[in-house]
């Protein structure tokens, strides 16, 4: 678990996930040479901070996206949101602008969002919440889960995937805008007709702590039916966990998919948490094992 | 009218559009030696569940969406929606599951939605109105003439079409999706500069039952006045009655066109019905003719 | 300011802009031979609207959307909206039909609209606001500064602009639609990395007239932060008085960049406007040379 905890520590809140782009590229520079298959990097200023592998003759791609929910500093000790964070008061957040380090707390005014550090920060500075990282035997819980197990989750798949494409995207958490550059290169360099969603999802009356990993039918968007039910034989083959969720609102990474202008069939499939984006996200270790078991069966099934 | 009540009697939720795609792929390869021009047939994986028609040397297209909205089973007897449809208590719903057919209601209980069922249904089952056919000598009523009449028209205008690409895509009901890659195929197969949509809109204070098709000047989208004028113009010349709409909501596969990366000047014009989006939907049979002769008229002249 | 004042008597409501591109196209031609590098200008059918001016080798696109808010007519007197004009009652607005010129008030009866001309209005007529142009020594007061200053920023920065894309782009205020085929055009011809969004932001408690230009760190979308930090760093080498904006709403044609399949850092960088989107639009005329400096100096370095 070493590798997920430094994953949880660094900020990369959306439109500034630069810092997240260095540690993993460096990782998986040093890894790469003890996977199975060695990848073709992809990354720079013509991929902006992302990142993309490819192994072997891709059929399908894997995308898990490394920047997380968050706040902005406005005027007057104001913030704005970043993404969709819960806003309970006195939350801890934490950040850094020219003067130095900030530590300090949200303070939730009848919907009006302030800090209370004690000095001006400087305008558009981001914020994140301060991390707390707690492991016991059953559950981990932490802020930023949504997605660091799902970048997690693709990492342990990159150790024996023989062919497939492993994407990690940004900006997902605040409307996308890196996945139709994503698509373009893929399709244009080693075209794909399938592609999974490595993401967090919710507990809910349906989906549950310890039930396994979630495969979602549809979120506010729907993939395929076909190729739901190809991805649903393949699951039950696999012997892996899993439970099946079908919700009307929330979206990933696959809704770009879905709009792009290829015809890619998508699919989420990730552990649920509670607690969504807050700062004490919880997933179940058990469901996390799933995720990493039915993506290690997937990839060369599909 | 065979043919179109063959066609309403299909069932094709956004995203499960494969019945129909099969029974129109069939349709088509069946009836296409009868046709003036014998078109080249796009379909299979790489169009998913869309088929397009390449009639000789196109200039325009025609669009005609084959999915419709529904429902979905959720959790515990729940019901979410597909697309927009309407909530009335007690609504006929069928579909099927791995147990058996379904035939059951829709219970709208302050605006939650369940079905009756005395079983359980599969999560993820896709359910649609029961189909109730009603033909007089002035109106045709039932579920889902939006679109099924757009499909019966551009199936009517392939009869004799000499230049131009006749498309049927999906997933218009939910967002959309289908349009994108199709566009791109179209583009760089053969391009056009023009597009129609064939769908069905709304009677409202300003369009109504029996005043010929429709040519919508704009609904939440606004296509092009310089194109929207040349149509008008050859509306005028053809003799067949039609009435402009003006809306300020409402999208169809015209928004996706707008949106695309290409050039393309676009307009919907279809018969408006009233009851959207229940199972009365309603046109008048004047209307759908006019549509039908309109676009006979419009497709070589543009 | 004879140039400014031309450019905000010519109606050019989204979807209708065809009358401002041809003044624009004749007053490039007209022009271009006085500024010190010759482009190569893209304009026609391909371009609907749209016009594209290309020098030397670009490493930078500058946009600047040529349409504006306005109104359509509708059914019965009612009037809808293109675009979110302020809805204030008696506001006086023009236009023209079949049967000749329009002048007349909006009556804004508890959120419906109506007009009060004495005859009936052609269905899908278009109306902006009648104009009326204000200068003194310290500010311009107008309809559609939003966006004809961003118009002028663009022309002036023509003169003497050595590498770089001019690009007057339609439908900003209606949801866009032209910006994918230009950047798909741009970066098929002669690609680049970066773009400037020149337009009008607003005038908020923490940007205020006569401070200077306004750099957006961020409206609705995010840009990237690294590109932010490096537009910042260059704004204080110029020497032009700028200011930082942060907001949570608004959009301009940067929206559409950041949803392109193109990996383009994009900034908007405007002079701040009061009365946003009524005919009073009001801007300090120091903020507008900012603007104007601003452009000078960046594109050169960037």
């Amino acid at each position: 678990m070493k590798l997920l905890k430094d994953l949880l520590e660094i900020q990369s809140v959306s439109g500034n996930e630069s810092s997240m782009q260095k540690f993993l590229l460096n990782l998986i520079l040093q890894r790469m040479n003890t996977w199975k298959v060695l990848p073709k990097v992809y990354h720079g200023e013509n991929f902006h901070d992302c990142i993309l592998l490819k192994f072997g003759n891709p059929r399908t791609a894997v995308f898990a996206h490394i920047d997380t929910i968050g706040f902005m500093t406005r005027y007057e000790n104001q913030l704005i949101c970043v993404g969709g964070p819960e806003l309970e008061d006195n939350i801890l957040l934490c950040g850094e602008d020219s003067l130095g380090p900030i530590l300090c707390k949200l303070k939730n005014i009848d919907g009006e969002l302030f800090h209370d550090f004690p000095r001006a920060i400087d305008r558009g500075t981001y914020l994140s919440f301060a991390q707390n990282v707690r492991i016991d035997d059953k559950f981990i819980q932490a802020a930023y889960l949504d997605n660091r197990l799902g970048v997690y989750n693709a990492l342990k798949l990159c150790e024996d995937l023989v062919d497939g494409w492993v994407v990690f995207s940004t900006y997902e958490e605040h409307g996308g805008g890196s996945m139709p550059y994503l698509l373009k290169f893929i399709m244009e360099d080693a075209p794909v007709k399938q592609a999974l969603v490595s993401d967090i999802t919710w507990v809910t009356e349906g989906v549950g702590h310890g039930k396994g990993v979630a495969i979602s039918i549809r979120d506010k968007y729907i993939p395929r039916r076909s190729f739901v039910n190809k991805i649903i034989a393949l699951a039950e083959q696999s012997g892996v966990t899993f439970q099946l969720e079908v919700e009307d609102a929330g979206g990933s990474d696959g809704r770009e998919i879905q709009f792009s202008p290829y015809p890619i069939d998508w699919i989420f499939i990730g552990a649920p948490e509670d607690h969504v984006h807050t700062p004490n996200e919880k997933v179940a270790l058990f469901d996390l094992e799933c995720m990493i078991e039915m993506y290690r069966y997937l990839l060369p099934h599909l």
